[in-house]
């Protein structure tokens, strides 16, 4: 007898109801294994380690052996739940109440790996011979840290002779209806902290000492009287903003010896962290000429801007997208960073999920009609990318 | 037998080997309390308390119901001494090593108390019949939070029916040499916050949130791009220096809701802390326009600007010490606040007392010679001010 394979729903439920908050496992992965082995998914279930930060269970698995492959990546850990009670529904119940499902990760992403798994149920039930293979490339670190997730996982396939034609990762992309957007890059991420030099002193003796603050005022506005750019082709405009400014000098009499500022820019592909590096540098030194003492400190950034070009595949994806929502999904570039920027030195890579809205909130959910329409989209993805006949 | 009377070194000694760190005590007012009723003061020692701060030990002396009446006031509290094993004499130990006394007190103020009682205790013995009164006014709060200090003692002795002519008091007031400068007026001090308000969210979604740094960057350039003012006959042009900036946001994904500045103005006599809080809202509220949403917190002021103009009794002091040291002194408004922005509401102040190079810190000292010359200093202005055959 044939049992009908699960829906996506109640795979969400399942995955929903493991309280996988990062670092823990809570028995998600174990799921997946459980039901991919059970279709003939050969999986793997590395964990990996690093000095100073948990250990990571994650979880990698392929059917079919021949070409092309297509990868199917995302994470099953979640962010904190915040204060339980202020849920209206379970956070780890899973409930479905007027047609919308409950509970952290719903969208941010076991809805979308819900999804991938109940549309890859359903194509191999048809084609089971298709030529080609299917992998799953799933992290439980991509909330967290994200030292012992997807970037060891990519290392770890490759060194095992894994290789990939292309990746779906199923982040929500979506901000407010299934079907606007496709994300087919990311911006990167630079973060930095100016320190300006001054002197200690009492407020009455201002000649004595050397206020920091002025010069910190003169540094961070020049450092955003221009922009840095006027966007590209696919990105907007490179944007920095200044995340904390902090003496922390309790005495309303005494001058302080430093000041300090951090920023973030989320930076286009008209730049790398390097070359934007060089010119924060360039724009601090010119406004502090010989008047202002400060040192430049740069986070290693590994976070590039990058851009799948679009191409057949992307076509591929809209055109799933557009045949069931009626929608011609915007290919945007906007937005946080996500694992895509480790997947893209693999295969190119782009992202379409849920709608995010209500990701990382109290009552994250996910209308059930988008989890079922999800589905189809991703089935579609799966009939075309392995036309019937295919090589 | 009639002693010689105590050297001023010996009293500084004696008042240094008081551990007299506000709000202890320490011995040092019952010692002057000992001294003066000896040679016929009336001594009282009012305890004064408030809800939150520690009860503090004061005197207040006087000999004599005539008029005029000179008011010597001062304070025995001073303040840590910081790593007692930093010091090269122990900062009670009131030690002298190559004509140098050492102890913290030293020049402020033990140092120029103790020239004023050998100088009181001198005359007196001269002039046992003196036409006038003298007063000694104490405190053990100066250096602390001056509330149970200066302010009570003073509205206790109005209370009594105590009234003063002139005061001088004995701060550190030459910057590297007995006979430079008398301070004949303070500048005020004027503190304030200044908040911006923006709306927290992510940095790779700033259209969601707003960044209150940029507008606090523009409030602050605006505050300091133009002089407060040219200075006044007395005094240099009031000067304002951002103490803090804090906003203590750690995330580097974030855009932090609020960021806050504090200020303080040291201002002349062309402004009261009223006029002066009403031209800062009036710079910010310019800057802001409708684009910056901000809030000015100006903590309630009890200094203001005050001058003492230059008159006879300026003239007297003046002539004193220039008799003793060659050097005519600068009439100066200069460095921070002290008690005398209380006193000037009792009686006209004025203020000279040692050199203040070492005040505050590790190894405060003074040189014998200093001692020896600020008690003939005083003794000077003791005989001018009640001349022989006078009222």
């Amino acid at each position: 007898m044939n049992l009908d394979p699960p829906s996506p729903i109640s795979l969400a439920q399942a995955l929903i109801r493991c309280a996988s908050v990062t670092p823990e496992e809570g028995g998600a992965l174990s799921f997946l294994d459980d039901l991919l082995s059970g279709v003939g998914f050969q999986v793997e279930r590395p964990v990996f380690s690093e000095a100073g930060t948990p250990d990571i269970e994650n979880l990698y698995a392929r059917i079919g052996t021949g070409s092309p492959c297509l990868l199917f990546a995302g994470h099953t850990d979640v962010v904190p739940t915040g204060e339980p009670s202020a849920w209206s529904h379970g956070p780890f119940s899973g409930e479905v109440a007027d047609g919308v499902l409950y509970g952290r990760g719903a969208v941010d992403m076991k809805g979308g790996i819900a999804c991938k798994l109940a549309a890859t149920l359903a194509f191999l039930r048809e084609r089971p011979d298709f030529a080609g293979s299917i992998a799953f490339l799933i992290t439980g670190d991509e909330e967290g840290p994200a030292i012992n997730g997807t970037v060891k996982l990519l290392a770890w396939a490759r060194e095992r002779g894994e290789r990939f034609d292309h990746c779906l990762l199923g982040e929500p992309t979506n901000p407010s209806r299934l079907g606007e957007m496709i994300k087919i890059g990311r911006r990167g991420s630079l973060t930095g902290a100016i320190t300006v030099h001054g002197r200690q002193g009492h407020v009455a003796y201002p000649h004595r000492a050397e206020n920091p603050i002025p010069g910190l005022l003169r540094l961070c506005s020049a450092l955003i009287a221009e922009p840095l750019d006027g966007g590209t082709a696919h990105f907007d405009a490179s944007n920095l903003e200044f995340t904390t400014v902090d003496v922390g000098n309790p005495a309303t009499n005494v001058i302080p010896a430093n000041a300090k500022a951090v920023f973030n820019i989320r930076f286009n592909d008209d730049w790398s962290a390097h070359t934007l590096g060089a010119e924060i540098r360039r724009r601090l030194e010119e406004a502090a000429g010989n008047a202002v003492r400060f040192s430049l400190d740069l986070q290693p950034s590994n976070s590039p801007a990058f851009l799948t070009e679009p191409d057949r595949f992307v076509d591929l994806v809209s055109r799933a997208i557009t045949a069931e929502t009626g929608l011609t999904p915007k290919l945007s570039t906007t937005g946080g960073t996500s694992d895509a920027r480790f997947i893209k030195d693999a295969c190119p890579v782009i992202e379409f999920g849920l709608v995010g809205e209500t990701m990382h909130q109290v009552d994250e959910c996910v209308a059930v009609a988008d989890l079922e329409r999800l589905t189809t989209i991703y089935a579609r993805v799966l009939e075309a990318y392995f036309p019937k006949g295919g090589s």
